[in-house]
Order: C-alpha cells, then structure tokens, then sequence
C-alpha cells in the first residue's frame, strides 16, 4: 500500500502509452450529446453521462464511458427508452415504488433519488425501491447525491447473474452492490461503495485486458475450482462472493449479503431478480431493481454534532498502529476522491481503445468528436 | 457439507460426553428467575432469557445462556441497572431515538422494537437507533421479532473492539452484526444474521475450548501475522474482517460494513462507537448503540405475493446446479432454523460447565436450581 501525496494519487494506473487524458467537463458534454442525439432528454443525458463520468473520476473505470457503446447499444436496440414513462406506482409519506419503464438507468435512479431527498425532508426517513429499471452506474453516485442534501443515502442494485452463491456451480446472482454515504467535516466524506462479491466483474475484465493473471480466491472455473484464468472467470464460470468459495471464510455472508440486496431491490419492488435480470442489449427486459434510502440527519442529532462524531470516528482509525504491511490506513471512498481530485486537475484518463469507441459511436449518431486529448 | 434430514439437523455439534440436553421451557424459565431475582422487571427478564435461549436453540451457543454470567456480574457491579429509565430521547412519526440507560440490551432492544413496529404500522417505514444500551444478544433474533408482524426487520449493533479494522494492527472495531428478516411463504423464513467479520468471537472460542487450532484467516497475531492459534486470536491478536488481511479478497470490505453498522448503530444514536464500546462489566458503561428497521411491506405489494416471490427465489437458487463439494445449499437462516426444530424436540444442549455454572449462579442468587437433563 503506496503513501499518497495528496492531489497525486489514483487508485487505478493509467500509463500514458495506453490512455489518453481529457477534461472531465468535456468528456461529459460529449457523452451528454450522444445521449441527446438518440432522443434522450437534455436532463436525462446530463445525468447519465455525469454518472459515468464520475466512475472515471473516481477510479471505477469499469463502470465509466467505457459502458457507453452499451448503453448506446441498449437505446438503439430498444430495450433502453429514450423516453420512458417514469411513474410513480405506489407512495406514501416516506415510501415511494417507481416504475422505470425501462429508461436509462440513470435517469430512473435520479427521479428516485429526488423523491426520496424531498419525502426525507418531510418524514425524516424515505425509501425508494425501483422496478424496470436498467444499469445505474456506480451505487455510490446515488448515495453520494443524498449526502450532499446533509442526509445519509443508501443506495442497492441488483444486477446480472455474474456470481455464484454459496454451493452453487454456477453463476446466479449479480454482483449486488451496496452503498452508503455520510457528511464529514472536512473531505472525505464517508463513502462505501462495494460489491457483495469478492470483486466487481470491472476487476476481472482489468486483468483481461492486461493478459494477467487473476489472484486465486476471485472466481471459479466451470468445473467449481478456483480459477487464475480472466477469461473463464467472465465467461464460463462465476465470481465468488465476498468471503470466497464455501463457508470458512465466510463465503455464505458474502452470498447473504447479496441475497438482502436482491430481496430489497428485486423482490419487494417488483422487479427481476437473481438469474431472471437481464444484460442491458438482451431478448427480455433488463428489469433491474433498486433500492435507496435517505436519511435526514437533523432529525437524530444537529448535523453538525454527526459529522463531528463521524470525523473523530475516521481521525481515530487513522490514528492507531498500523499493521506492519501498511503505511496508510484508508477510509471508505477516501481513494476514490482523491483519485477525483488528482483527475479534476490532470485530466481524466481514457483507456484508447474506448476514447477511438467513443469517437466511433460519435460517427455513427452524428455528433461532432471534439474530445481535445490534454 | 452434510446433507440434513428435516428435524434431526444441528448445525453445530453436541456430544453426549461435553452436553447435556435439557427442556427449551425449562431453562429459559430459570434464567428469566434469575434475573427477576437480581430486580430485573418480570418483562424485561422473560425477553432476555427468551433471547438467550433462542440463541441456543439456534444452535450460536456462544450467545446463549453461557452468557447469563456476564449479564450477571454487569447486573451486581452496576454496568447493567436492572431497572433502568429507558426513554424516548427524540421521534418523529417514522423514527425514534431512545436512551437505554444503561439497561440489560434485551430489555432496551424488546422496547425499541415494539416501537419501531408501532411506527411502520402506520407510516409504513421505521428506524429506531438506541444508545446506552448493553449487550442485545443475536441480531437475528430481533429482526425475527419485526418478521412475525408480516414485516421485513433490520437489526444491527456495534459491539466492543475485537476486529482489525483493514490496515490496523489492533482491534478497533467491533464484529458489528447485521441482520435482515423477511417473510416467506412456507418455512423457513429468511433470516440472514451475520457478524461483518470472518468469524464471531463465540466461533474461536469454541476452539480453544476444544483446544483446536482455528482456521488460517480469521485471526491475527499481535504481531500482524495470521495466527491459528484461538488463545493468541481472543487475548492479544484480533480477528479480520469479512475479506481477510488486506485488500486482495476484499478485507477492506468487510471493514467498511462494520463501519457503516456503527456509524447507524453508534454515531447515529449517540451511542459510543469503535475502541470507545465497553464489556459489559467495565469501569466505563457499555453504551452500546443498535439499529432497527422496520419495513411494512404491504405498502409496497400485498404481502402474500411478497411472500410468494421470496419463496419462488429460494426455491431457484436451491435448484440450481450444486457445486461438486456441496450437496446442499443453504439459504440464509436454515441452518439456525433447522437447529431449532430439532433442538425443540430433543433438548437444548448445555455444555456442562456452563450447566454447572448456571447452577452456582442460582445458589449465589438464591433461585431453586430445577434444571433437569432430559
């Protein structure tokens, strides 16, 4: 575990011989564009193409612009609306179920999340479960959009079946993110942002990409044992769940922690769930569910008073004696925003391979490519 | 992975030489003396002997009523008032903060669940957080409480420092369980309830009871190496968290979801937090925090089709193709659930040093022993 400087540190490398950099803001209007150009409207598009964005910010390349031939994929096929019919299917004070209407997902998840800021404010609590939604990009978006309303957010998808559960050969369940976010008094916030299984597919397709191998304890083969080879992870066999293969590592939590988010976001909103939710471009509908929740603060404490506790809480960690492997104790989301802070400044990097795609799908919708590299 | 036949499964064994088995009515009836006897209410008593012996019968022995002398000697020095002033420090139609006062955590935890369950019934969502409590026993059996009222329950704690918390040498943070309840249409029901780290301290303890090396994985030395001795792990080391040492297989994951369980179950409540949560017999008082949740689901589907689509899950996941080293799989809370329906009928085991303890406690206290072994 590398010291970081602030201002200079990245969570994922990107050398200059396999990226180019470009402005966060331009990459944003760009990818905006695209969206606009398929029929998305203006406020959709800016939002989805933010989220995206962000991940590559944030040092989640996998959920970045690099999802944009998917997602452009999606519109084109028609399993993604343009301009879908958002509706509010049930409500109460403190609750809502929205139908997504098989939108973009972040379109949907941003309807979502205003609902449940606004009902918060008022009920103090609120829950939003999504139904017929599609890929929503990075859970901690969502949780960090309530945060910045001085709430905690809460934010759960479901998702493809990518992992195998406890005793499972196959892969059945998605790699079910949660995410949770609260205010501090000084940046970082606290920010978690995690897979229930081992690791994220993004990490997997990371290694791929370099033709490496995978660390043993990530994915099985099609035979159950445990595999080194990325491709097979991906293609034949199946993630493991956080805590690994069977129960002595607690590989049965991993599996019910990622059942609990599939029971919040898929069962109780109505949408698929487990092996029944579908890739963005697929023959049935995507049905993804969410789940979020936002907490209004105030209500337990003056805010203030909160984020004072929850700083002291990360200053303690910080402060203890670090085992001896490594010389920096991290908190939730800490790599990830300083990751955005050094990219906000020296550019975001884009893998070439998916800066030569973007300027491909540009070509085809017919929007102008004025990504300037930095 | 053995394979189980309905009522005669334990999930962890008993034998006859360390055992002995004794009526589930019987033994919850003498601990619930006991406590009366020490000036706790007749309430509060009977929920914290049902709590322990649940455990018990769920077969997590190591929170059952080999606990009742930790609860004791808190009661006689002070840490635990019997009578305690437990107040609603601040609500809301859709949330409660409560003040335990220093009361046994079953007695405070018994009365923020009432309340969160009051309060779902009407705004359909509910979120009670609790400080100043003690010890509540298993997560899972309050969440348990909110299911049986056609709800989904959520029930988390922090407790004291036992963990590593990723990058630390010491413990810090507690094993901070999380557990979800759901309804489903035929038994068992769901009912996750997991510590956020590899391994619950009750888990080594059984070990070095049996003398037997733990697993490589759950535990560190003090000298930060992994250490299969339970002795080193309970005394001087720590245990890891959910994902190990470091962040390979996803240590740092397991360390961000006991940090979220106390940010909602401490800092949230007012509660104390990390290394600051006491024993329960301490010069300091416990001020433990926990979290509850209650979810009306009728507001979001009508609950038989909620019960329906659970049920329908489980039964995919069960189908699915079995891992070669498994011949069974397992969805969250069987096991416990199976524990029960067998140890209902044959006999809770009590391992028979805590029979004997039990029954030097009844002389000290003054209660009649009538604990007959079946």
């Amino acid at each position: 575990m590398a010291k970081y400087a602030p201002g200079v540190f990245e969570k994922t490398p990107a050398p200059p011989e396999d990226y180019v950099r470009v402005r966060a803001d331009d990459l944003r209007n760009l990818v905006k564009n695209v969206f606009v150009k398929l029929g998305v409207p203006e406020e959709d598009a800016w939002v989805t193409a933010d989220n995206l964005v962000e991940a590559d910010l944030r040092g989640i390349e996998s959920h970045g612009v690099q999802r944009l031939k998917r997602y452009v994929n999606g519109l084109k096929a028609g399993s993604v609306k343009a301009k879908p019919n958002i509706r509010i299917v049930r409500e109460g004070a403190s609750y809502a179920v929205i139908d997504g209407d098989m939108g973009l997902g972040q379109a949907v998840s941003a309807r979502a999340i205003k609902l449940a800021v606004e009902k918060a404010r008022k009920a103090d609590i609120a829950m939003v479960v999504v139904r017929n939604s599609n890929h929503y990009g990075i859970a901690g978006y969502w949780s960090s959009k309530i945060m910045e309303q001085d709430m905690i957010g809460v934010s759960m998808t479901n998702s493809r079946p990518l992992v195998a559960y406890t005793g499972t050969l196959k892969r059945i369940v998605g790699t079910n993110p949660i995410s949770i976010a609260a205010p501090t008094l000084e940046p970082p916030p606290f920010i978690l942002d995690m897979a229930t299984s081992v690791v994220p597919s993004g990490k997997i397709e990371v290694y791929r990409r370099k033709g490496k191998k995978i660390p043993r304890g990530w994915a099985i083969g099609p035979d159950g044992r445990i595999t080194e080879d990325p491709e097979v992870a991906l293609k034949e066999g199946a993630i493991l769940p956080l805590g690994g293969l069977g129960e002595v590592l607690g590989g049965h939590k991993g599996s019910g922690l990622s059942f609990m988010v599939d029971l919040l976001s898929g069962v109780l909103s109505g949408a698929a769930w487990g092996p029944h939710v579908a890739y963005t471009v697929a023959n049935q509908p995507p049905n993804v569910g969410h789940f979020f929740m936002a907490i209004n603060i105030e209500a337990f404490m003056p805010l203030n008073e909160f984020k004072k506790r929850l700083t002291d809480y990360v200053k303690t960690i910080k402060s203890i004696e670090k085992h001896p492997d490594f010389d920096y104790i991290w908190i939730p989301g800490e790599k990830s925003w300083m990751t955005k802070e050094t990219r906000l400044r020296k550019g975001v990097p884009v893998y070439k391979k998916v800066y030569q795609e973007i300027k491909d799908i540009c070509g085809e919708v017919g929007v102008e490519f004025n990504l300037k590299p930095l």
